[in-house]
């Protein structure tokens, strides 16, 4: 990305996260120097990483999808580079990328909420990224939904992510499996819960039992969380991403209604509600702005 | 209060509200003259009030307990000093007010909540007060906690206002009372049930039961309030006031430890709970310094 924003070029790789650490970042090393070999040599270096960074160090202190504690990120490839490296949260980096170049380019405050395999999020308020008093903020698939709800991974109950994410999803077929309950859903994931995908739960909700439960608690949920999200921030914009929005495009137009009628009437006023324009590369146009910005700051 | 925060002079006066915006601008009016008579001439004059403030021109757009639409409270007040006047909504000066000299003056960001008649709150982000884009951020008391729950005031279903405060309690003693429900809270409001408040409910709820449930629901719908507004914003603190948390302190008792219990462990690290320490002159203070802030900014 060049200093006034504009794209330079992009390319995709394979982090293949199961080799480890060690093979990631060396990955990551090549494909920077694949994708700068051409251009001039980069000023700093932005990445976006799942999990919780330690803002100051750039070292991924745990991120529970990739099973990392304590990696340092930022450092190895600094040393690599010799340039300042960034590292965000992905969802936090994607959040920023949709404010800086995407849905929520003509607005100064907006949440963005990505449902996926989790539900994540990221404030932007005026103008600014709120990371939260300890790098902690925007954690909507933990707010509770159901007082003495479902049971969490996190070990609380009744969280977001349990009723409206595709791990939930995947958790209650689970479930219902053990407990012998009749659904279509076994026949479109051949008997294995981790097939589940949010697809088949909307296209099975019409006539079948547990998948009209699992699709009508995810919208209500999400409705509910969103709307009080909007409620407590007022922002301009709330933008909904991720790749159960991506995959059902009925789920954004029931919660578009949904969210505005639970939103406080003031709230409301000043709300619009817009699908996530960037994609996966919400995170990585995030990243590097994020690192423009820092770059400027020096 | 003098330009480096001391207070100078205090005075309380009663509005009587219920004569009209008149007749209550023409009591600040008196009351301002009376307190800064033996002082110099105030440079700035800062006022909390009730009900939604347009933050550019000082009207009270719409103060529901006042029954106030449409009331210009700055711009009369401004003409009879001749000095500016800043008009912020009661529950954020108070907010910014515990911030600046309460239970927040060694934080950078905060939630206040205050739990009275109604629930409200403000928060204070990165040393900034966060209002949102259409200057209704914080009515927490309007988030929904249970979906399709009991009927709101404001129209819609299940908000904690119903649930947690001074006329919520009232409301459903109302209903209990409609329909025959056997509670010693008809003695303890000999039948009336506006003469309701939450120390009655909290001395009742051993031994009777619809004292319990509203008791129990009570605590347990504001610590999950609570810990999403914490999650979500991950501030330094959470601070607890109003009428409801001061009369009942076994209420902040209770709420320590459930909220922190609610509330994702990276967002509980680096929280404390505390109560507000300015009890009613919170938002005095806070409308003060406030103004005073403007003043330095000119």
């Amino acid at each position: 990305m060049g200093a006034d924003g504009q794209l330079l070029s992009r390319s995709e790789y394979r982090t293949e996260a199961r080799r480890g650490p060690a093979a990631v970042l060396a990955a990551v090393e090549r494909a920077i120097r694949d994708v700068t070999a051409p251009l001039e040599a980069p000023s700093s270096i932005g990445l976006a990483c799942a999990g919780q960074i330690h803002p100051a160090t750039g070292t991924v202190v745990y991120a529970p999808n990739l099973g990392w504690h304590d990696v340092p990120v930022a450092a190895p490839l600094q040393a690599a580079f010799g340039v300042p490296v960034t590292v965000e949260n992905d969802v936090r980096a994607a959040a920023w990328g949709e404010f800086r170049f995407g849905a929520g380019r003509s607005v100064r405050s907006l949440l963005a909420v990505f449902v996926g395999t989790g539900v994540g999020s990221g404030a932007v308020l005026d103008g600014a990224l709120w990371r939260g008093a300890g790098n902690a903020a925007g954690e909507i698939g933990h707010t509770q939904v159901v007082v003495d709800g479902l049971p969490c991974v996190c070990g609380r109950r009744g969280c977001l992510e349990q009723y409206a994410s595709g791990s939930g999803f995947q958790r209650r077929l689970r479930e219902a499996l053990g407990g012998g309950a009749p659904t279509r859903l076994v026949e479109f994931t051949h008997g294995d819960p981790t097939r589940l995908t949010a697809s088949m739960v909307a296209a099975a909700a019409e006539g079948d039992g547990l998948a009209r439960v699992l699709w009508s608690d995810a919208t209500r949920y999400l409705a509910m969380a969103l709307a009080n999200y909007v409620t407590l921030l007022n922002p301009e914009a709330l933008i909904l991403g991720g790749g159960v929005v991506e995959t059902v495009p009925a789920l954004f137009d029931a919660l578009v209604p949904a969210v505005t009628e639970l939103t406080t009437v003031l709230a409301r006023g000043s709300l619009s509600i817009k699908r996530a324009e960037l994609g996966d590369w919400s995170g990585v146009l995030g990243a590097a702005a994020l690192a423009l910005a820092r770059d400027a700051d020096r």
